[in-house]
């Protein structure tokens, strides 16, 4: 069950995919050299698989307790945090000004990917951190951002988003919980659940970001409000003051992430909790919604992490484990099992989809740098057009193609694979609240269709569309391919024809074009993923020639390729007949007939 | 999370699908009456859901502990079991010389079906003693059947399977337990794992079937053989003698059916367990393989069974959970989320794919009546010929597809599906076990290809693929849908198209067809499941016409039909590519590049 950091791919694809040399020269990134990204990336590799990876298990055992209102995290997690703070692993990205490190986003979601994979549990820490961190950044008032981002982005205090309430889960406009203005401040009281890393002993401080409602406020989003709500006060100058009035009531009994604390929390049970109003008032969810991008795309890294975890442990298992002979010889011996062709298949199905997850974390991370940093502002415009794109297919397609990766990862271990200590089953556990929170993967479906494809008739769908084919032309020229090229030339065709029918239908029969929207986003996730593992195909081609010779890595690149091409893209046949045929079967059903 | 058992659907199956009144026409099912088949469906799922469905939860809460040797089943389960065995639940399709009921099996499979809906963990363990009755009738000696057979016919005893020790589990040619002959009994010495009810206090003994290897067997398969080890030694009369020398040394801490132990066993400790040959030595494989076809087709109706129990649990969810404004109304009100198409979707899916499932699971156990009872020999060769072919597609694309439904069903709780209480991630925890156990889906795809499609050279499934043409004529003629006998005709072909190549190649290019096995075995689930619904969308329409007037019940059926046709049959296309495209990108990869 030991980790190994995938530094070559992660490497090639930060090259290849993302572009980091151009990024770099983007204003601000200059320090993200060639030497530097390795060596960023090296060092990451190494602390998450010798800091962070042997904990995984732990966390999955022991869970987290409550008792008496403090949250205890597993043995070793509160330790490995101080480390991963000390280290800088938790300011990367962030503003210099505040004492981050100004790196690109792209090498940012790599090292991202390490930690997760170590210990996704462990991770989630940062990742609600990082959404804080963003949300101040952008709107946090001048005071607000020197007295809560040097800590925040330190990592010596931790986030977390206050959103769902039992009856707010993807209806966030039906908050309940009040905030009444008390002088500069207000008083927060009401409950909120599924609050990830809401309590715990890992920082000195927690800083909640609150949706609550002021009285008055319109009904619906338009009358939520955001509010820093920090466990312990937070004087004008970063220290701290007294206890705050809130508290963690319950921990929930989940399938996965042990490790990680989803915590009920209590605002207001004396006098209400002191909060800080973000912005202005009824706005809240407008804010929410600037930090959603990078939340979702962090959402994918987490599918892309899981997967590779588990790849890599089905792959030693089927290396390790010797079961029945070989089908291609006399010899009666028995052979390790990764030599037969089923296990063969299971292993390369999930290596070229993990591949290809990477591929698109990358791409979108790289837009992300250009979105935000790129001179042109028309430059920055189409990037930026991209990244809303693709951010509900990175969430979406990474989340659900995590679960089916996972749950090969079980199958490849035979029996064994459904025994706890194994590990397999923790992976399988730990994806599956992937598609669910940050938005359900049917949320992100009806983002791409309902908004992301509608607002422009497709346009931005179609300049990628054209992207694609112009590799199917270098593919074509380069490659040379029995079928990789015009596997990727068909499945192009299906995204195009699929995307002119749900244009269409968007605007006609928006019942029916909601219900193949799902559809939709797996094909254009099958359809992106082709696309991305075929020009890295030709990046691998064209670093070999450029060396004048074979290389494994790189002669693996492409066999990844063609074997996605052949049994993975053909999907998108039957994904573009799905959303052709449109939705109406599914609407047939009276509500009583079911 | 309560159950109702879908009494209407299981009648439906049974009369159109598995044919129960021409079934009941066969020498010795003349009690498969309408009535009689209508009661013990009604009574079936009176006792599942009342009895066995309220432990379900305890069950997996609780799970099995080992105290001492004794293994403690969770609250209620025993006295559970003594009220199955005495309602005669566990004698339905049994011989009536040893006090069965003589009724068919595709009865027997419906409330089998309903049982471990309720419970799956509880109705392995009458899974296991099926197994071991059939192979005590098919194999035993005249006084073995006398002494074991009206006990575990009855249910007072239970039965095991011992096959897998932790190196024997695919390759069971490799067992090392042994067998050293004394008097005319054996002395069993050695270790087995993975005992599904090995041991538990349900029963009042247990027979466990064991494979072992006597001194100078021939070396693998060949070498192995089968033995009666129970666990209280048993007289000529049936009566109970002393304490064998076999225990459970630990139980498996699993994924999920939690409920149901599963052992390890150790035999022999002290002077080696004392157990009968079955038959004759170095034959226990093949008695083991007699009982096989029903044990897989068990294990299919598992992965039925938990998929109608998540789409209930996913229903009722749908109907009571109110969130966010319906998409085609002006109203801002919230409305149940039944209403949201992405989830009417999903429920679609999960309702299309079970019904599906019970289609496919009806006609094999009604072919498995014909090729038992049959009066031409010739009938019940062909019958026995589509068992053999259909077994491994029922065991390997329902277990498949119940992982993909309750995968869903926890998708459409949104965040409290991965809340345990809420019980949704049980069933998918449970389900994970079935594409596992009983020969893992690559082996049933390799038995597909490799055994049923090369012995014929694809002989019987062209026979299967001409009787599914014979529906789309019928359909073209009688239902006239917009796409229902198109969409199947052209599924058919795919089929068609790509058993003829997988024929072709398992003669010269045997590793890539196993290499594409898994894929096939999906592609003939698929449109199998395709061609039955068509067939009863069919039948219902007829009755409605019949009726002379719409049914909901029968109207639904047409609808679930049409959307299985254009949202999931369209997978038969990418699937047939995966085929038709070979498994040379899946065997590229050397072993050291993975």
């Amino acid at each position: 069950m030991s980790y190994v950091a995938p530094i070559p791919d992660l490497l090639f694809v930060l090259e290849e995919i993302a572009g980091i040399g151009e990024i770099a020269q983007l204003p601000g990134y200059g320090d993200a050299t060639g030497d530097l990204v390795r060596s960023v990336l090296e060092e990451a590799g190494k602390f998450a698989a010798g800091v962070l990876a042997p904990l995984n298990r732990i966390g999955d055992e022991q869970g987290v307790r409550l008792d008496n209102g403090i949250v205890r995290t597993a043995d070793g997690f509160r330790d490995a945090y101080g480390k991963f703070i000390a280290a800088g692993w938790n300011s990367m990205p962030f503003d210099p000004d505040y004492g981050g490190q100004g790196l690109p986003w792209a090498l940012a979601a790599a090292a991202q990917e390490m930690m997760t994979s170590a210990n996704m549990s462990f991770a989630l820490c940062p990742l609600l951190t990082q959404g804080a961190v963003e949300l101040l950044q952008a709107h946090g008032s001048a005071e607000q951002k020197r007295s809560y981002l040097p800590n925040l982005v330190h990592g010596r205090w931790s986030g977390t988003m206050n959103l769902t309430e039992p009856q707010a889960g993807t209806d966030i406009g039906t908050v309940r919980t009040r905030a009444v203005k008390d002088g500069d401040r207000y008083r927060i009281t009401g409950q909120k659940i599924f609050i990830t890393y809401g309590e715990h002993d890992m920082s000195e401080n927690i800083v909640h970001m609150v949706l609550a409602r002021t009285p008055g406020a319109p009904p619906g989003v338009k009358g939520v409000s955001l509010f820093i709500v920090p466990k312990f006060g937070v004087r004008a100058d970063g220290t701290l003051d007294g206890r705050n009035d809130l508290r963690c009531v319950a921990l929930e009994h989940k399938l996965g992430i042990h490790g990680s604390p989803t915590a009920v929390m209590a605002y207001g049970d004396y006098n209400g909790a002191i909060g800080e109003l973000i912005g202005e008032e009824n706005r809240g969810i407008e804010y929410m919604f600037t930090m959603m991008n990078n939340a979702r795309l962090s959402i994918g890294i987490e599918g892309l992490a899981i997967a590779e975890r588990a790849y890599q442990q089905a792959r030693d298992y089927a290396r390790a484990r010797i079961q029945s002979r070989a089908a291609d010889s006399s010899d009666q011996a028995p052979v390790p099992i990764i030599r037969h062709p089923d296990v063969r298949r299971m292993l390369m199905t999930m290596r070229a989809q993990t591949e290809a997850m990477r591929a698109l974390i990358a791409y979108t991370a790289g837009a992300l740098d250009r979105a935000k940093r790129h001179p042109d502002v028309a430059e920055r415009a189409r990037q930026q057009m991209m990244v809303d794109l693709l951010i509900p297919v990175a969430k979406g397609w990474c989340t659900d193609t995590a679960c089916a990766v996972t749950s090969t990862g079980i199958q490849v271990h035979g029996g064994l694979g459904f025994i706890e200590s194994t590990g397999a089953a923790q992976h399988f556990r730990d994806a599956r609240i992937t598609p669910i929170y940050e938005g359900t993967n049917g949320i992100q479906a009806i983002d791409l269709v309902g908004r992301k494809l509608a607002r422009d008739s497709g346009a931005a769908m179609r300049q990628l569309i054209g992207t694609m084919k112009a590799t199917v032309e270098t593919a074509n020229r380069d490659l040379g391919e029995r079928s990789l090229a015009p596997c990727l030339e068909e499945a192009i065709g299906q995204l195009a024809s699929a995307t002119d029918s749900l244009v269409a239908a968007s605007q006609h029969e928006r019942l029916a074009a909601l219900a193949v929207a799902s559809p939709y986003l797996a094909l254009v996730g099958t359809v992106t993923g082709g696309w991305l593992l075929t020009k890295s195909a030709l990046a691998a081609r064209r670093r070999q020639a450029e060396a004048k010779g074979r290389d494994d890595y790189l002669a693996a690149k492409e066999i990844v390729a063609q074997f996605y091409a052949t049994n993975l893209l053909p999907q998108a046949g039957s994904l573009s007949v799905i959303v052709l045929s449109g939705g109406d079967a599914t609407l047939a059903l009276a509500e009583d007939q079911f």
